[in-house]
């Protein structure tokens, strides 16, 4: 048995009045500690798995991480259940020396100070993390065929195994420009699962994403792209709506923001220099 | 114009090579920093609105508050935009004298410590928290009909104004046991719309929310059934599915956790009793 899934009985009662019991499938969700040499920074619930992906994700999106050797080791700590098993809900990082742990601003996941306050136009500075690398999203160098893009929420439909079995999770999936899928994660949380593609992608040594496009299966919300900005990712697409701060930062950081993308159809909200029409024989124009 | 929605422009671009340019609407979502008694709580990413009820809705949910007067003031802080005008971005709870403020523990939204650790059996304990009521879920002396749970997602979808313009907002809504609405939140945030409808529930006096079912648009996640008991909610009704730690919180918390609420069905993981089938001469059994 694997705990990212659980099972449990559960009973389905149909309005005519009858019943039904079975055995469910429901996605695991337990929290995890994440220390930075040794001392805890966050706990998130987060579905088991990919766990050091995860935590490595989480340290680049906070701007701590960039390159593989920025880590001496990953490991679980010393957590134990009541029955003596080891319970894996702890994971250890170990910078590297020299490597500037978290700010106590990353510690206290709070993110302002009185002195800037927090308001509308200001708060995606008050809120900004900074990318160590020259220029987190590149120039729109990396053009993408519109028909790529379309295919992609249903390229990540067929990855997503964990939400077939029990309609509880999300997937994060990362695309190159020719739609070829380089890592796909599932986590009952969104920034989870969008934080163990980029910790992959960071113990690949493959950070900034360069020429890579992230599918989320939600919405965009202002903190899935500010973990992009922090990967380099230079477009983002969800296949629900983007809010208004989402549009904001991608419109300030560069980068390309899709939402609502279906197999015929996508919006763009923010540098759509990087998306190439459909021009090709097999995608003519079917209206004038 | 109201900051709960934003205008925006978006191109939407079509299989065939055609675009089109319009203007769209967009879920508002702006960081709000909660301060108690001055010092800073934590920053939730929010749609503007019924921020005071955020506010107090979620220190209801981390057992500070239960009671209108343990409150003195609410009152937005004094954050200032790049052009002078005050932000509403800061909003600041004044507790009464006498009652204790959030823990060191909850300040930091770490929820463990090195001495119990966190694992799967003791997670529970480890990310509880401790209701302020006698008993918060209540024995099961209030029972739902089959027939009026089955309404409620469509009630609630009615009742989702701006996600019928946006798309990007979660919804919660409070109904008593006959089916009538008392109160209905939308946010970026499931958590904030749960937060804001308990919130509502402290400012008129009505927690315990005894006798009450809270069904919220997305799934059940352990933090979300963790909400409903602290406010005394017997029943937690989500459109989707739940994960395994709301369902293992739920059992224990004697509340009773449904799933994929359909209109002609619906999924119970814990204390079905709280349900009474569909009996009524409007609902005869259409099978054997």
């Amino acid at each position: 048995m694997t705990r990212a899934t659980s099972r449990s009985r559960v009973r389905t009662m149909l309005a005519d009045g009858t019943e039904r019991v079975r055995t469910d499938t429901l996605a695991g969700e337990e929290p995890m500690e994440l220390r930075v040499d040794g001392r805890s920074l966050t706990v998130t619930m987060r579905t088991p798995g990919h766990d050091f992906d995860l935590a490595a994700g989480f340290l680049v999106s906070e701007g701590v991480l960039h390159r593989p050797d920025h880590v001496t080791r990953i490991g679980y700590g010393p957590g134990v259940a009541a029955g003596g098993e080891a319970t894996y809900n702890i994971v250890d990082v170990t910078l590297a020396p020299g490597v500037p742990g978290p700010s106590v601003t990353a510690e206290r996941r709070v993110y302002t100070s009185s002195s800037c306050g927090i308001c509308g136009t200001s708060s995606i500075e008050a809120l900004g993390r900074v990318p160590q690398f020259d220029r987190a999203v590149p120039p729109p160098s990396a053009v993408f065929d519109l028909s790529v893009l379309l295919d992609l929420p249903d390229r990540l439909r067929a990855e997503q195994a964990m939400f077939g079995r029990t309609g509880g999770t999300h997937a994060a999936g990362l695309f190159d420009a020719t739609g070829r899928l380089l890592c796909v994660r599932e986590d009952v949380g969104r920034h989870n699962a969008v934080d163990k593609v980029v910790g992959w992608a960071w113990r690949e040594g493959r950070l900034p994403l360069t020429d890579t496009v992230m599918q989320v299966s939600g919405r965009a919300s202002f903190e899935l792209v500010q973990k992009a900005q922090m990967a380099g990712i230079p477009l983002l697409a969800a296949v629900s709506a983007p809010s208004s701060l989402a549009v904001d930062l991608a419109e300030e950081a560069g980068l390309t923001l899709i939402g609502f993308s279906r197999t015929d159809r996508l919006n763009v909200y923010s540098h759509p220099e990087r998306i190439r029409p459909s021009t090709g024989p097999d995608r003519q124009p079917t209206s004038a």
